[in-house]
């Protein structure tokens, strides 16, 4: 018996998340049916970030045991003649017989992008939000400052009452503009439901005026969902990579 | 009566390319469509370039005639509204009337992408090749100035009678790699049928060490499609810009 660790990009415009639903295709199930279909046992992948209907990933994570004979490096490459275009297998490797991809420390990194302009461009849009008036980048990196450390992230999470902690560290967070596209950049320990999307969400409030960059701390000392932007639409989020310490 | 030029960009993974064809989407009959509907008058567009499918396009141009009173530059936030996700206009301006897309001294940019890695990416797979083997950048940049100038490019050309003039210009050709991406930009007075794509194909081999780089020179002078590299797949192709000079 053998510990797989798999790290999974996908292209999540055609799926309803990660996790099985009653209806609708997830990451979850694709790489379950076709693991069991390679390795010819029932495999129930056990994913670390369960992504939202329409949110990507350059490296989540999914892990499983198996008892088949197959040179687990070689499952990436098996996995991928199988899966469809819009999910590839980045990686396979064996890890401890007590792995468990959430309740280690990690590292998460997630980006957000946002195109800029009056006019969309079909080319990006599926891999971020069309934004129709001006931001400031220079604004809106002055607010996300205000979010650094270890805090209660409380105001922007949506709230999901078997999970109370809402104390979480953001390492880093950025906000780059090249051309027409702006991208947020946040890494953190972990992160709470909807909360990168709520961030940007607000992030949109300081970019186009609505707040002041200072207002952040306001909002974030509150504790309160409702002093928060919108959560920003799931097409722009990406989870780039999880990084086990 | 105006004249009207519209600048289109599309992502062409789900079109018969942009000519009408008996079967199967294609973006000129999306735009005659639309345009029709929102002018009041039957439209049918003249395109400067007729990309095949799967291409995909910044810049692409089509020009019609119209009497309708709607001021030409809302015509495109207008045809925006209408249109599906993969097809959005950039610009709409009205141009002389004797203006023709196709019969006028140009500047074309095409950029060609390939995924250089030994696996697949799904965020960038619609808009690159997939190319499986280590390809040697600098061998292929080496290549590619031996096409800059004026020249016949039978051999980077699949037949058509009707054309039988095979004399174009490059000005510029780069390849570049950022991480494991490649970039190919061509940048030229017109180009023949799959001129870019065999281009391509043909850097490959020098890429992938098949070919060597001063090689180039021979099946140019050739004239002999059969010498050059395979018609290298459509999505990894995007029509940049049309410059009218």
């Amino acid at each position: 018996m053998k510990r797989v660790k798999l790290t999974v990009a996908y292209d999540g415009t055609a799926y309803h998340g990660w996790q099985i639903q009653p209806e609708g295709d997830t990451i979850e199930e694709e790489l379950n049916k076709h693991l069991s279909e390679l390795l010819r046992e029932e495999i129930h992948v056990l994913g670390a970030s369960r992504t939202d209907a329409g949110v990507h990933a350059l490296g989540n994570v999914a892990v499983f045991n198996t008892s088949a004979r197959m040179p687990v490096e070689k499952i990436a490459f098996a996995m991928n003649t199988r899966l469809p275009s819009d999910i590839k297998v980045q990686r396979s490797e064996q890890v401890a017989d007590d792995f468990h991809p959430r309740f280690c420390k990690v590292r998460k990194t997630y980006r957000y992008q946002i195109w800029n302009r009056a006019i969309p461009n079909p080319l990006v849009s599926r891999y971020s939000t069309f934004y129709y008036y001006d931001l400031d980048e220079k604004r809106m990196q002055k607010a996300a400052d205000c979010l650094k450390g270890r805090h209660d992230f409380s105001s922007f999470c949506t709230a999901k009452p078997d999970r109370p902690n809402h104390i979480r560290t953001i390492e880093a967070i950025s906000v780059e503009r090249s051309g027409d596209m702006i991208t947020v950049t946040i890494t953190g320990d972990g992160f709470l439901y909807n909360m990168v999307r709520i961030i940007v969400g607000t992030l949109l409030r300081v970019g186009g005026g609505q707040m002041e960059p200072e207002e952040m701390k306001t909002v974030l000392e509150a504790k309160d969902r409702s002093l928060a932007g919108d959560t920003a639409r799931p097409e722009g989020l990406t989870l780039v990579s999880i990084e086990y310490l």
